[in-house]
């Protein structure tokens, strides 16, 4: 437990490559004449993931985050993800009862 | 083309509301065991949505941007938006050819 003693929110966000097929961002663009929106360009379509890491300080958090991007939530083919940092939420303890899936 | 003489960047974060299930959030904790990755929760995935905005100024293309968000980018019944200003990219006509689909 004191390993894991703070508490730290995160967001990952992942888009598609430049020059990568982004079928649901033009399917956006199509649809906006029908809306009268003017102006709008070069849409893309990502994910944002966010969580809470409990570590022992904000290095080890924030490692923590990088290999779950990494790894699991973005495809390194054809995607590029960006690790947002969202602050301390405090103990780890109180930050799972904030937060529910 | 008078009226559209400047473009900026914006991000709209979508993610599930407070209480939502969100399926995809619990797969992604239930595979951090395999990965080795411990100290993970509350983790909930939405969509990003990135694009550029050609609007006489920074005021009329936010107003762009949160009407696109609140009734075509989002579900107002299961999801909250939250539009992030990525600054300006300068003339729309060099925008355009910047970020491709």
């Amino acid at each position: 437990m004191s390993d894991l003693a703070r508490a730290y929110r995160y967001a990952v966000n992942v888009t598609p490559k430049p020059g990568i097929l982004d079928p649901q961002g033009k399917a956006v663009e199509r649809s906006l004449p029908h809306l009268g929106i003017d102006g709008v360009s070069g849409v893309r379509v990502g994910r944002r993931v966010e969580m809470v890491v409990a570590a022992a300080d904000e290095a080890a958090a924030r490692a923590v985050v990088d290999r779950l991007a990494g790894e699991l939530l973005s495809n390194p083919l054809m995607e590029l993800f960006e690790v947002e940092p969202l602050g301390e939420v405090g103990e780890a303890a109180s930050a799972d009862t904030g937060v529910r899936g």
